[in-house]
């Protein structure tokens, strides 16, 4: 059987997140469907990782075997063709035998975006989160050494989810503005269930003042999710890239 | 009565255009029916024009007289509270009785967008015209001193429309990159109905080698729409701003 790599852009906002699920629109069950449509045969594709119904992406990444005959080209361009216009391959490759988009993962770039106005915008309501308040980016920029490295980072999982180890190295944390806008990228070998959401959370708290940085080691330590806030919202986030070591 | 001006900002996808229409959703329909839940009062806008399905704005303009007593500031919030996410109000003032957004308007700013990549990007397709093939921005920039002053555009009008006139001002068309975007700037007093549009598809046929700049001096005398292609699609304009004397 052939591998075949795709690295997939979507809009998130009318998805129930990546993972197929009975009745629901998603984006792994769309993709599913539209390659049993092409090739006949019914695939299950290995994404790099779920993202929540909102969470959009740049550049997911996924494996599937397949037996189909039709070119790599072909099959690339008449999957777009049949795709939904809210996904976008960006590429497709054979890759060898033993590749697979969430095994052989080494880290993930995940990006946050915050309109920060007075007023919220129509335009832009789907693709960042709006956030009214004056936000301090410096402090913002002066929390981040608190939350790189590799550390265990249980504070900032979602209640009731589970991993094997909540230890997670965070490579890079960077935060700018863009116009209006504010960017947060994270760079790391692994993001916990919300971790990211949950991090921009504290940032922002940090930024518009209501938490202190001088307590992000005690909340980081104690690893009580009660001690942030509610989660930033999913439309703000982006799955930028998945990193392989190739 | 009170005489109340706003400014009004719309993502255009989810509507049927701005003017009211019986059963389907419309700009002008949901700032009506939200007024009327506020107020009380049966309350017919007044917009600078009508925008297309699709279409969006950051700057449309209307008026509407109402006995309301809420003040101003409150009419303001209350109005963005309740209405839908897709409109936004940017600006709410009272105005000199005689005031009147249509009457009163000298020109507009319009703004079409083009996304012009090998790839279509499943983020930007409610917002863009996506054009796979090369642009050559040059040409339309030697293309626009055709299509600018005072002259007879009726070869840009939608078939079917009618206009007391199809003499238009325009004042200023700039066409410029913005990353893989290329954005065109239009001001002028007025536009005929589908003018930008059809402007626009003129300009791309002329970036992209299908229509020659010598060929305009001749299509804008013939008046006959059938010498430009297909309108460009209503999901790349915005209508930005709507100028007055004041």
């Amino acid at each position: 059987m052939r591998n075949i790599h795709m690295i997939i852009e979507y809009d998130g906002t009318q998805f129930s997140g990546w993972q197929v699920q009975p009745n629901v629109r998603t984006v792994q069950g769309e993709i599913q469907k539209t390659l049993k449509s092409i090739t006949g045969e019914t695939i299950v594709i290995d994404g790099s990782g779920r993202t929540d119904a909102g969470v959009h992406a740049l550049g997911q990444s996924a494996t599937f075997k397949t037996d189909t005959v039709i070119p790599n080209d072909n099959l690339f361009r008449v999957l777009n063709h049949h795709l939904p216009e809210d996904i976008t391959l960006t590429s497709l490759n054979e890759v060898s035998d033993d590749f697979h988009a969430r095994y052989h993962a080494k880290g993930k770039h995940y990006q946050y975006r915050i309109y920060n106005a007075p007023l919220r915008s129509s335009l832009r309501r789907h693709f960042n989160w709006h956030i009214k308040s004056d936000i301090d980016v410096d402090k913002m920029l002066r929390a981040i050494p608190h939350l790189v490295g590799e550390k265990d980072f249980k504070c900032f999982m979602a209640t009731g989810s589970s991993a094997k180890t909540t230890v997670r190295n965070v490579y890079e944390i960077d935060v700018y503005h863009e116009g209006s806008f504010i960017v947060i990228d994270f760079k790391g070998n692994g993001f916990l269930y919300n971790m990211v959401r949950n991090m921009t959370r504290l940032l922002v708290d940090v930024g518009t003042g209501k938490e202190q940085i001088e307590n992000i080691p005690d909340i980081i330590a104690s690893g009580d999710r009660s001690r942030i806030k509610r989660t930033a919202p999913a439309c703000g986030l982006y799955l930028v890239e998945v990193y392989y070591d190739r």
